[in-house]
């Protein structure tokens, strides 16, 4: 579905299985042809099953370690390329505080999230001194979304991350200066213990 | 010295000696006086000394701990209680890696940051639930600045941060919304290793 | 295999492809069935491919994935059973600086390490209050084998890790008591950078 | 006090105030005088007052720092010079929780216990290299002493980190081979949240 949206930007959904090699492929392939090269690629899809380690399946950790890290290493190799032509670009990873310090009941989540960190940091260090700055964003809280709020009703306003206030800082981060990159950082609501 | 700037603010300039107690007291009854209750404190102060720990005398650590930690304290505290009673303000921290990973010849620099960013851990996690903004940032690297320049003369444009381009993350952050707080972060030009 | 060692304790090796459940899976039924239930896990398996994002098949990062953490998973699922039963065992699981702070190179490596440290830490903090010490030791270097030698002849008798070292240090954490728990920790040549 | 201990040891008890440069000279002059140079160098002084930002005196901040940083830097500062002519010694310094993850009431605790961190790490990456041993050790949790159970009698045995339980750990450290030296790690009760 390709859209022009309010800014006079055109923008193009595109629907892919991101733990699927040959559905990333193809659907950076469209972009490609309708839309360009990509200048900031945001990777942002997450599986969250709740489980400890004897509650949690072999199949749930290896398909939540494929929609959390897998897909974004297939999605990083898709944009780099041309970003390594152009000398610039930008790669945004939405991590959790479970990339850092897990709760027991994250035995998929949290090696996932951890996995997806530590391909950031690799091609940080990587992709860095090529001009292309990588940056991994702990989000540590829940997002202001109806299915957050329908799934947790008990969440408080002041409790949860508003989407447009996480944009700014993901805009920031797309914008800085080659000379002042930031790597790694948190949002986090400002009640939220840490 | 008071002056109105570009913005057509107003600015004044103080001096204080930050070790000293009686000094920063001083300087932040002028600030109340002259311009009001502070908005957001911006503590950058450091001394850098270079040495091991054979090579630096005991008045040399514990002078950089008192510019770098302990005057961080001071200033902090002659700002929160105005900023307790409105609930909002914003206390931001210049770090340095020397507060994360230290070089061996940081015998008296390293454990300063690293004193401050404790500091700075503590107190967000005291005032954030009140509503203040505390955040430490990282700044990775050498700042372009003329006194950098001229005592650093081998090291390239590339390799500096530039004060502008550091000033649009502690803009940013000093903006953020309540929730979407970033307590830690780095700034760091593009080829710096990490 | 099985053999009477040294010490007059039984030892019995079992051969299986850690990526492959169903070998894991045969593989501990065998052990339960020759030597009993485990007390200690010491999972150590490692792939190691060099190369940056571009120069990684995603076949060679899953891979590296299936043997790194997926076999830490599959193997921790099939001892823990009978360690919450007796409310004691212990799971120690090798990992490396790659978990931490990975090289450019480490495309596959890092995401893999970092996954398995992260399953270290959410067993910790649930398996922990159980009874079952769980540690992850980062192994900081070299270790002192014939393939290290073979392969790298450059690196001297001082920058390698002796396998005796290390297995002083693992006996360390398998005997300690629970009131004083080490979760993680590194062990790294005297000489070694970090 | 000089005695001779059970294991045929002898042992001194010297009495000082780490917080002061002279006293903690005279008192390495005198072990220097009665029991030669020091192999092992256990720091372990702390004072642990509890307080946020404003209910904290500058005092109080400076003497924390005092006892735990200043004291650690002048008494590695004694030992040290023989130390490298030996090019052999163990350093080891007591942390605690608050050097990494600290309380909203530590605010002089954390700081001092982060500085003394900070040290660590500077001389570690100075002195191993040299063939000093030093590490940072997090005693996480309350350690089971008279004092602690008087003061914090709801404790439970089962949440105090037992002395001769870490003690064991300590010991280990200081007799760890050069080739797999571990630099940090944390002791804690199982039971204890982290």
């Amino acid at each position: 579905m390709r859209e022009v949206n309010a800014a006079g930007g055109t923008s193009l959904a595109v629907s892919a299985d991101v733990s699927k090699e040959q559905e990333i492929t193809g659907a950076f392939e469209r972009i490609r042809r309708e839309l360009g090269d990509t200048a900031v690629l945001l990777y942002n899809a997450a599986m969250r099953p709740f489980g400890t380690l004897m509650e949690t399946k072999p199949s749930t950790l290896e398909n939540t370690w494929r929609v959390g890290a897998f897909g974004a290493f297939l999605s990083a190799q898709q944009v780099v390329a041309s970003m390594l032509e152009k000398r610039e670009g930008v790669i945004l990873f939405t991590g959790a505080t479970a990339g850092v310090k897990p709760f027991p009941t994250s035995a998929a989540f949290g090696p996932a999230k951890f996995a997806m960190r530590g391909l950031a940091h690799v091609i940080a260090r990587d992709l860095g001194p090529k001009g292309i700055h990588v940056a991994w964003i702990n989000v540590d809280g829940a997002i202001d979304t109806p299915f957050i709020r329908q799934r947790f009703p008990q969440i408080k306003d002041e409790d949860m991350l508003k989407p447009s206030a996480m944009a700014e800082t993901y805009w920031h981060l797309a914008h800085q200066d080659p000379s002042a990159w930031t790597m790694e950082l948190e949002v986090r609501p400002f009640k939220e213990k840490f």
